[in-house]
């Protein structure tokens, strides 16, 4: 990378570090649990979160989501159809999201406590872009292999949580699921795995119930250290 | 975008078009039939050109292969199995690959007939790098859903056949074989497409017969228009 690109880049990092604070603060000061969820295109993260907002909804939760694609605004109705308010961000040529975007976005949901920000489908570039999130959620779908920890490091080095996805179909397509832990444990060691599968539900109470857990450790963490 | 940040850009881009358009030149030169494969991460990108180099192999062709990841040389000893040279380009934290990349990593493929680019696994960047390709071909694996074209219309917009792969496994995912053909011809009308499955080789003759015949064109337009 020539030194005056690498310039350029650094700066529009840092900027967008510093909206990302901002959002973080402004997250924190209205109490909302923010998910940066992201995987390759296809992992099936979409279908997931509406079953997974469906769920929390069903909690008692209000629950909302962002969600980034370059062209369509197919995956904030398939989002909304669970119910909840979903900003579709619309991103052109770029892959993935900045904080910029994220903050554009925000204004229906102030009343939420748990926000979901559905990334590109991209395994390589959301990784250098905080958005001002509590929890860094990787989709590892059964059907791209169990390489892909080694493969594309980047992202599995920022995430909080590695959800196997897909694994209803992990037999079909002889995912062998004890390597993809071990991948990804490589990887990051100690990293959260969870299996799932949003065509038949596996997994998703005990996902719901982690997220939930989380959100009321942030809570309780405000409550002790008060502004 | 800002406007010194698309100067930049723009810029990157003006180089990559240069040592494309040298590359074609080189690869015309050398009577060379390079194919850019791209996809998302865990399309089956590998899997399919190992056999596929094998089936061209048997056929008397030289194959070679360069391949782009962010961290391993994993796939290039993959299709290094297919005993054809492979050579893997490691991009680091770059998304997808560029000409000088390319340009880099030729040296063994001189006697090749036909070369294969296996781009990083992306569904959006790698649209903005001319690589010198003859031939660009889109993977579109049964299990990412038939909405590909419509969420990510940049890819295909530049690729000149759709492979749909995993097709073996298009039952057990629900996946609609119309619907994705409906949905590539309204992205790109009169875009070729191809059914594929690398694990029990169904379209792997019908793509290789098409590979052969569009580089025996290319042969058949040098000789009746010589520098």
């Amino acid at each position: 990378m020539k030194p005056r690109i690498l310039e350029v880049r650094t700066k529009i990092l840092k900027k967008n570090d510093e909206i990302a604070r901002d959002l973080r603060a402004r997250f924190a000061q209205q109490s909302v649990f923010v998910i940066n969820v992201v995987s390759s295109s296809g992992a099936g993260k979409t279908e997931l979160l509406a079953r997974l907002m469906t769920e929390l909804t069903a909690q008692g939760l209000q629950v909302g989501a962002v969600v980034g694609d370059l062209a369509t605004e197919n995956d904030a109705e398939r989002l909304a159809a669970s119910g909840c308010p979903a900003q579709q961000i619309l991103t052109g040529t770029m892959c993935h999201l900045e904080a910029d975007m994220v903050e554009s976005a925000l204004t229906p949901f102030d009343k939420t406590d748990i926000l979901f920000i559905e990334n590109v489908g991209n395994l390589v570039c959301p990784q250098s872009f905080d958005l001002g999130e509590d929890l860094g959620v990787l989709l590892f779908p059964s059907t791209e292999g169990e390489d892909k920890p080694q493969n594309y490091p980047t992202l599995i080095n920022t995430c909080d949580l590695v959800l196997f996805s897909k694994m209803d179909i992990a037999a079909a397509v002889d995912f062998d699921i004890d390597l993809a832990r071990r991948n990804c444990a490589q990887a990051r060691p100690g990293v959260a795995t969870l299996e799932t599968s949003a065509r038949t539900g596996a997994g998703l109470s005990e996902l719901a119930d982690l997220l939930v857990q989380r959100c009321n450790a942030k809570r309780a963490a405000k409550v002790q250290t008060p502004a």
